[in-house]
């Protein structure tokens, strides 16, 4: 049976908890919204010794099965103050499964404000003194943990941002080529670990025996099948895997949902310049690449970036950071952004939240529009701290709120993704309503995504599926188009795993216990699930160059939950 | 019939509209929180269009019942994002009720960002381009406004942070000194007012006739018991009578209830510079005095300050700002806290509010504790918007969250002022559970006030009351220590002047109705009224010298608004 591990942050100290049998099922986001329910006081401060941190890999991380290597990380938000869990890939999730963890789950805080390193592996647990690695930035502290610690080592750490506790940070995961690229960016978790004092967690799985498969033959059927299914896909798997997540701008383009100038439009007259085809030949002539950030993955959608010299400048360079760094701050410059990004990377901040922060501050005229140079200086002045760059660490919606501006573009506090709900009704329904703000990632459908017409249910739909996915620790990047012929598979590989007889219904019932829990737990932090969120100005204020507003019916919107909330 | 004056503030036009009979009895607070339920979107921007200011008088403003010449300002919060009412003294409300005028409501807001002062007298109402009073401070401000006007007008205005949507600006109103210093000081209504384009309103009420009583005599007999009962306490009202707010200040430090150093202690070591009795003997020393803010008070409580060469330095000296800006701060020097008052007065800005956000930055080793210089340079940097100083302005939450600090002293967003409810139990269910937030005027008790039992009947009696009084319009300084007395009293002077029959209990239901509504308002804002917000320090972190921490139980104070709270 797997095991959770118990840091104590606040003694060092570490031990093991057996998962009991009826558990076994819990794991990755829903593991989090269980744990948080049964163990942190809602209503606590997130940067508290109350709160918890929970670093969770899903059902298969450990397995051959291709695309389950996502890795959760949840607490209670600093960005949010309600619930949170942000995935993220890389190689962690697979040696935490393999040394058989369920969940690395820190609690308490140092007294003293000292930093440490955990180092996980075969043996045990082990709390190291940061020393030496303490104020490093993410890609150099990777490096110094791989020479001490040996080059195959998973690593999940934060960067100065989370050492500093600000509500944007990130916790960063390393991928495939040992680089810190991979971040579990939302919500500001990497403030939590750094309240906590954790600078790295070091997981080492070597000589670790392959996990074990209740039925091995019937799980190298699913995994089979599940090939097949994403070999086969003409949807969004295959883009990504032809060219990665900037190979859909030509549609948000055209559909109109890609932020631009902090949110005024939908198309940026510069996209072009971000077409996944234009970075695949630009990085090909480079010598870059693109790959898989965890083993085994068959999407490979991950673009490992280089400079003009043929040097690694960062990987990988997604969508949501062209939009966010690029568009919405009328930024078009592709290497440019480029840098933007291994910067935030390398301070362990979200490019989402931290792109649009800036937005608010251009808006009120603290950076320049369009000027890359500009948004550089504001992240030198997030990595000195001063007043203006903590000010900016807190987001969008701190932002705009210190600067008086009423033109807030986030839902719970956090920050809208580079999908404008005006354009992409559906995720605009998943934004008011879903326990973790303003997230694509918690349900999105381009579905006939223009119409006010059937959004709440798509919305609802999108959101229990993925809350599944993030509960067995599948990637969302390498979902086909028929996305629902996975959960029979799905169903197939848990049966063979841990030898049970799930149907497909029962396997979506791991995403709808999810969303109650996460409901559940945001009520508790007097934060009403039942109430409609999305700001003001994207219900009047018309955006080009669709002309829509956000029309979705508000009764429709705070009916939603109804079946699923239980009220007090 | 009074009427209720509509300013449309992004047209710059005005209408009349009359008080329907059966909403006679609806003024100050209690109709404050009727019009937002009725008419403003409880999730519009505070900021926005959409939300509204409310000025309202009580029901004997322009009586010569005196006591009753509050003056309550409403809105949605930018500082709690709940309903937000705050009321002062001066001679605003008198001036309004005597020109027939139970409300004055500000909608819309100009598209330019241009200011205008509203000049009301008996002919009507008028917008004024704001020309050469713009960015002035509110002295200034009220000079040239009576040098404009004339030299008896009621005026209500914005310094420079109001107009700069400083969350924690003020509404400010003149005295009977025709000086700025009565400030509607919590949840940011100046910025509110500031959004909506409004740098003063200008009152004029001669050769307005005397108002209306239905029966004279009975009015007459009312408020000779009103007085007899004012003049024979032997509480609060006598204590402030004799020596103002700061009168209390032996007793609170006994208690431990004077917040000091960052709420770090309950007793200040140098509080006795503080005295009640010192500041007078100081002040009679120099020439000052102490006044009634408005016209016919007969407490008198209000401390108009000289400086040590006997000119004016501030009105009034309170307690609030004692603590707030003196123990809190570790600041023992009277004269230093009364610069701050002055300048806080002269900025618009709540003392309470930005007193804790100068803490909070002292914890964060931006501000120097125990140094007037260094607070008055804060203050400096919010005068000039720089980001430090906008991050002062949005608060203590906002300041906490900006550097990271957990021990975030408020609730809803709004510091908790200058009674710890460590050492006074009653006032912490109040902050707890009052949709204002941390607000003590919302309900205070100091009866067994360590105890831990009987504490939620306490709040809720008193938050009964005190909206009752915010409805009426009376002061709360002017309570006397049998506080019952007054209802019976209060329900003389209503059947008098309105020609009704109403008893105690009846008139008690006014501020039952104010609460419901109020509550029903925040929980359609999304935050949820049954929930216990105090900040978790004040559960743990024991508080000398009396050594306790806030231990009413968690489920007795969701409780309390189980009979008021319409659950969906």
């Amino acid at each position: 049976m797997p095991y959770i591990l118990r840091l104590n942050a606040g003694k060092q100290e570490a031990r093991q908890e057996k998962v009991a049998d009826q558990d076994i099922l819990m794991a990755g986001r829903g593991l989090i919204a269980a744990i948080l329910n049964r163990e942190v006081n809602p209503l606590c401060h997130p940067l508290s010794g109350e709160n918890k941190l929970v670093l969770a890999p899903g059902l298969f991380a450990g397995t051959m099965a291709p695309s389950f290597g996502r890795i959760s990380v949840g607490g209670k938000s600093p960005l949010t103050y309600g619930i949170k869990e942000a995935n993220a890939g890389g190689t962690a999730a697979q040696k935490l499964d393999r040394l058989g963890i369920r969940a690395v789950v820190i609690e308490g805080k140092p007294e003293d404000h000292q930093f440490y390193i955990v180092k996980i592996d075969g043996k045990g647990c082990e709390f190291v003194p940061v020393q030496d690695m303490a104020h490093k930035k993410n890609y150099d502290l990777a490096a110094a943990l791989q020479a001490r610690f040996g080059e195959k080592v998973g690593i999940i750490s934060i960067g100065p941002c989370g050492e500093e506790r600000v509500s944007a940070a990130t916790v960063a995961v390393t991928d495939q080529d040992g680089r810190p690229t991979r971040h579990a960016a939302r919500g500001g978790l990497g403030a939590v670990m750094g309240a906590k004092g954790i600078k790295a967690i070091v997981i080492d799985d070597s000589d670790t025996p392959r996990v074990d498969l209740k039925d091995s033959q019937a799980f190298q059927n699913g995994v089979k099948n599940l090939v097949e299914v994403i070999k086969a896909d003409k949807g969004s798997a295959a883009l990504n895997r032809a060219l990665g997540t900037p190979g859909v701008i030509p549609f948000v383009t055209k559909v109109g949902s890609m932020p631009t100038n902090n949110y005024r439009a939908g198309s940026f007259d510069q996209a072009e310049n971000f077409f996944g085809k234009v970075i695949k030949e630009t990085n090909t002539q480079r010598g870059g690449k693109m790959h898989g950030c965890m083993p085994g993955c068959i999407v490979q959608c991950s673009i490992v970036f280089n400079d003009p010299q043929g040097h690694h400048l960062t990987s990988a360079l997604e969508y949501e950071t062209l939009a966010m760094m690029g568009s919405n701050l009328g930024i078009g410059d592709l290497d440019a952004v480029a840098r933007i990004d291994r910067r935030c990377d390398d301070l362990g901040i979200d490019t989402i939240e931290i792109g649009s922060a800036i937005a608010q501050a251009m808006e009120a005229g603290l950076v320049s529009s369009g000027d890359p140079e500009s948004v550089l200086g504001a992240l030198d002045e997030i990595e000195k701290g001063t007043p203006f760059g903590r000010i900016l660490g807190q987001g969008a919606a701190v932002t705009a709120r210190v600067f008086g501006l009423e033109r807030v573009p986030a839902v719970l506090g956090q920050a809208i993704p580079a999908h404008d709900p005006r354009a992409c009704k559906p995720v605009g329904v998943t934004y008011a309503t879903s326990a973790m703000g303003a997230d694509h990632t918690a349900g999105i459908d381009y579905r006939d995504s223009l119409s006010k017409e059937g959004q709440v249910k798509k919305s609802k739909e999108a959101q229990i599926f993925m809350a599944t996915m993030d509960t067995v620790g599948y990637c969302m990047l390498a979902l086909p188009a028929k996305a629902p012929a996975l959960i029979g598979i799905l169903a197939e590989l848990l049966n063979a795993r841990y030898g049970l007889s799930l149907s497909g219904e029962e396997v979506l019932g791991l995403g709808i216990k999810t969303i109650r829990e996460e409901l559940a737990f945001n009520r508790a932090a007097g934060l009403d699930p039942g109430v409609d969120r999305l700001p003001g100005f994207l219900k009047t204020e018309v955006l080009p160059p669709q002309g829509v507003v956000f029309d979705v019916p508000r009764e429709e919107i705070e009916a939603i939950w109804e079946d699923l909330q239980d009220r007090p």
